[in-house]
This record gives structure tokens, sequence and C-alpha cells, in this order.
């Protein structure tokens, strides 16, 4: 078991990782001093699998619990479901304090960070993630979000978890695609910031990475630790440091966007939005060809993909690209890299380098 | 003109007060660098008095602008109408630097912070009161807030306004009723931390409040000074000081609730509250009778009600007071005083003691 504290004065937290954490979930929630009454927002191939198991450890040390079931799809982080849940939870609640156990991936985090960030000014909220990606990535550091349809993440607070919770045993039961693409933000970490942990993934990327517990726990406590690091020193997102966890993401948005968020999922499109990112580090001489070769041969090692498929039009990941929410001011912006582990933030890169590139990589 | 700075660290901001600032307002908003994309959320009959000045003096400062115009009711309130207004500001976004302006009353005001402190994470936005009540107490101390049927107030955040502009010249279109709501307020103030402007309000209760700038210029600036010294020693509302502000709210929500949000406005029902919480305090013997005498005497000269209508079932309150969202852990907690200026809160008041107090103020 690892603990990482993220030191955000008065909101700062610990992020527990290891195997069968899920057993001893009351015990590490009771000492939070949160309430007695939990709201657990979850989907129901979750709750099939693990409900038992946490509804056992929360009773055990006199929680009140009621599990919310939601749909599994990127459709749930709406307004919409929002609204839903808060009206649910104010029946729930009775004058007690409620808090909130997130319990499930991305989509389940984000939606109950948000929920949890607006009922009553602010609620205490606990993530246990359940998926690769949401230990890594998504269940760190208080973004909270919902979708419009007017874009992805348009609307959500800051607002931080007062624990995470990331049970590595919970991924045995993940499918290789969902493994893939956690595995996507992990090179990414590997890449911005962790010479190591690339190496290490080089060597052990030939299989195996799923079913190996302390391998899974090594990465996580890794991952987990740069993205403390970044969200102290940055979190609220102003500063431009923040902005390194983007790299692979200005276009994997906009590839993830132009597919109809079918066609990739996250890490997929993250994964070519990265090699995207190498190309035009290595047009702009950041990097030689021979280290873009050999990052693009871990990714290919793990199965994600490293050309975008032709029934994606170019001119609409283009479009959505210039849609992205992050850039005021700027035309663009891209984090590049000048090495593994280190970053160069490079803005209004012309239109034809990135049209170029994009043609390179069909 | 005076300015009150609310000290919060990097979320610090000024309280403007002072008659003829609307015609500065782009002056006063050019300075902090929020963006050049102005969204103005304000309702028509508002916009239909002050609309162009507010427009003219915008433009004349290079800002792009839009008015939003929602309806005049507390139902605007609600999710709903933060849904429509965070669609409406993404068609106008183009991705710039947008913020908000809330131009009206605490409807606005609460509702324009909401969407502000959701929209991408957070957008900056700007206060314009132009009610007493607002400018006394609501656009001041950063509590956002939109309706449930479930309660009102159930959803929202804590998020600070970057300038608030209480133009005192506003209020000379309010009608006798809108001063009266905000008296209430400015006499909470009073008896909660402030003998001289006690003394000043008896003074000069008897007519004359609304014609005079100077004397509303000073009332604004005395209470917007306390609320902002309350703010700054407990923003979040956790460590019991923020809880004063609170005064005659316990009960004053309560009559509010009961009367279904028709038959007392806001200032009414809290002129009921204070009534009662003096009375309570009388009861438990922290008060003189004639210094209740003296405080009722003066709630009555202002033309605030100091009974209870016959029409409002005291079941109907008791009900209310007990589903308010404050009370976590206590039955009830009560805000009393000891005399003006000095605050007590007291807890787990008995049912009998409340049902009495109320029988004897009908």
């Amino acid at each position: 078991m690892k603990v990482i504290k993220v030191n955000l004065k008065e909101r700062s937290y610990n992020i527990v990782i290891g195997s069968g954490l899920l057993q001893s979930a009351g015990r590490f929630i009771r000492g939070l001093n949160l309430g007695r009454a939990a709201y657990i927002i979850t989907n129901a191939s979750i709750y099939a699998k693990y409900g038992r198991q946490l509804s056992h450890a929360l009773k055990a040390c006199g929680f009140d619990l009621k599990f919310k079931l939601i749909a599994d799809s990127e459709k749930s982080k709406s307004l919409k479901t929002a609204y839903a849940i808060i009206k649910d939870i104010a029946l729930f609640d009775h004058n007690r304090r409620v808090f909130i156990i997130a319990f499930g991936g991305g989509v389940i985090g984000d939606l109950s960070g948000f929920v949890a960030s607006i009922y009553k000014r602010g609620i205490a909220y606990v993530q246990i993630p359940t998926t690769l990606l949401a230990q890594v990535d998504s269940a760190i550091g208080g973004k909270t979000a919902v979708d419009l349809t007017e874009g992805k993440n348009l609307v959500g607070t800051f607002y931080q978890p007062r624990i995470v919770l990331s049970d590595v045993s919970l991924l045995k039961t993940l499918d290789s695609r969902q493994i893939k693409t956690g595995l996507a933000e992990v090179v990414k970490y590997a890449l911005i910031k962790d010479r190591k942990l690339f190496d290490y993934l080089e060597i052990n990327s030939r299989g195996g990475l799923k079913s190996n517990g302390k391998l899974l726990e090594f990465i996580v406590a890794r991952c987990a630790a740069i993205k403390a690091k970044v969200v102290e020193a940055d979190e609220k997102d102003t500063k431009g440091i923040r902005m390194i966890l983007n790299f692979g993401h200005t276009l994997g948005h906009a590839i993830e966007a132009a597919s109809g968020y079918k066609g990739y999922n996250h890490g997929e499109a993250v994964a070519l939005g990265m090699l995207l990112a190498l190309d035009i580090s290595e047009k702009l001489g950041l990097i030689k060809p021979h280290l873009a070769e050999r990052i693009e041969l871990l990714i290919r090692a793990i199965g994600l993909p490293v050309k975008i498929a032709k029934k994606i039009p170019l001119s609409r990941i283009i479009r959505a690209h210039y849609r992205d929410k992050k850039f005021s001011g700027a035309r663009n912006r891209f984090v590049l890299i000048m090495g593994i582990g280190k970053t160069k933030i490079v803005e209004n890169i012309p239109l034809q380098v990135i049209k170029k590139t994009l043609a390179a990589r069909t």
C-alpha cells in the first residue's frame, strides 16, 4: 500500500493505492469525519461486481448508505443527470451530513464531484476509481465536469475529493481495451515527467501488465505522485503548469470529437494526439526522429492506435480543434516534448503544419 | 464614494459605493482585466431604466456586450434558468474571455454568480446590485445559489465576484416596499454588530431615508463593511462566525416558506424573524424587555411588520423551520442577541418555547 498526499492547505487529501482496499473503505472514510450518510454513485456493472463488497465495508463501520446507479455512458455526464441526482440526494438527506462516494470511472468521478461541489454549496466526496484511467488521472486533482451539446466539460468546478482510494485489484475485471486506454495516460505521464517510468513501461509493455497487481500498483502510484505535484503547483489551471497534463490532448480531444465519441475512446485518441505532438516536436527540431520512433514503438506494443482511421475526415478534426475551450487569446497551444520528461509549450502553430502532420498520420 | 476591500487573498475584491457609479462601470471593470466580452444578466424593468446607461458606459471602454433578460421572479433562480443561460453564453463565447455582470437584485446576483462559478470551471463576474437588499447583503460574500422544489438555495457554490459596484442612485427608483425589505437587513447588521448604526437608524427612521443619497451611501457602506469583515473571517461558513448574519433568518426563512413566498417578502419575513429571536432572547433573560420594545419600535417605524398574519398557520412555520438546510447535527440553532451589537448562538431551543413565541406574535 502506498499513500501519496496532495498538499493543498485546508483542501489537502491522501491518495491511497493498494490491493484489496475496498474492504477497508469504511475505515478509511470513517477517520475523515464526513458524516454518517454515504450516497454512492456508480453504474450497474460495477454495482454487480463490487456493490456488495463496498456495502458491507461501509455498513460494518456504521454508515447509512444509498446506491445510485447511472447509465454507463458519457451521456450521463450531463446537467440533466446532475439535476436528477441532486433531487434524489435531497430526499436521502433528512438534514444529515451527507457525503458522496464516486464509485466508477471518469464519467462517474467527474459527475459526482460536480454534484458534490454544488449541493448545499459543497458537500464532501470520496473517489473510489475503478478504471486505470481514473486511478492514474481523472480521480485526482479536483476537476469536476459535465458536458453540454456545445462542448465536453464546458460546465464544472474545481473541487477536491477528501480521499482517493485506488484499489488496483478492481482493475482485474477490466477488459484489455479499458486497460489500454488507461495506459495511454500512463505513457503521457512518463513522457512529460518520468524517464524511469518510461523505461519501466518499455521493458514491461509486451504483455502481462494487466494481471500483475504489483506492477499496476507501481504504475498507479508513480502517475498519482506526478499528478499530485502538478496539481499542488497549479490547482486551478491558471499558471500554465497544469497545462502539461494536456500533452497529447490538444489534438486527442479533437480526434475524439471528430469521431463522434464513438470511433476512439479517450486513451486511443490521446495516443494519437501524443504521436501527433511528437511529430510536431520533431518537425520543430525539438526531438530527434529516433526518439519519436522509440515512443511510437511503445505505443504500438501496448496495442494503442498509431494511425488515424481513414473514415475520420481531417477537416472535422481541424474544426473540433478550433472549438477547444482551452484557447483563450492564442489560436492554439500545444504541449510538445524536448526529450523524455521535458516539455515545452508552443502557441500558434501554423494551420498548415497541423494539416500536414495529420495527413501523414492517416 | 467609498471603497471597502474584502480581503480573501487571491480572491480579494473591492466594494465601491457611491452615487452615479454606473456611468463609470466600464472604467472600473476595465482595470480588472477580466476580458473584453461582457455577458450582462438582468431583467426587463432594470434594463428599461438603466440598460442604455450601462451599455454606453461599457461600450465607451471597448467592451463587446450582450444583455440577457430573465423573468423578475424567484422562479428564475432555478437550475433550468441556469442551464438556459449557460447554453446562451456558450454561443456568445467564441473562445474569448467572457465575464458576467449581475445587474439586478438578489435573484439575479445569486443566479449569475452560480452560472459564473460553473461555466468552464469558473469565469469572472461583477456585481452591480440595484436593490438596497442586494447592496447591503446578497451581492457581497460570494454565496451563489439556485432553488430546488425541495428547498431554497439548496444548490450553489462559494464564488466571489471580482468587484461590487453599488450605485446608490439606482435605489431612487425602488418602491417603498423594496426599500423597507432592504432596511430589515440594515437593522440586522446594526443589531448584530453596530450600535452606532442602530442609533443612526433610530434618529432617521421617521421618513426621508429613501430620497437622501448621502444617507443611503452611509448605510450601505456601513453594512458592506460589516459583511466584508464577517466574510473575511469565515468565507465558507464553516467556523460559526458567518452564522451571525443569519440573525432573524432562522424563523424568517420558515415564515417566508410558510407564506409560500407570496405573503411576505424576504425583508418582511426577516423583520418578523428578528422580533421572534428578540422574544426568545428576552425569554432566556439575555436582554431586558425595554430593549426588545425599543427595537420593535424601530422596525415598526420603518414600516415593517411586527405581527405574523393570521392566515399563516403556525404549524406550517414549524414544519418549514425543521427543513432548514443549516441544521446538521443540532435540532435547531438560533442567533440571539445579548444587547445591541452582541450576539449569542444557542442550539436546541425547545419546540414548546418556539411555539409559544410564535403564538404570541400573531
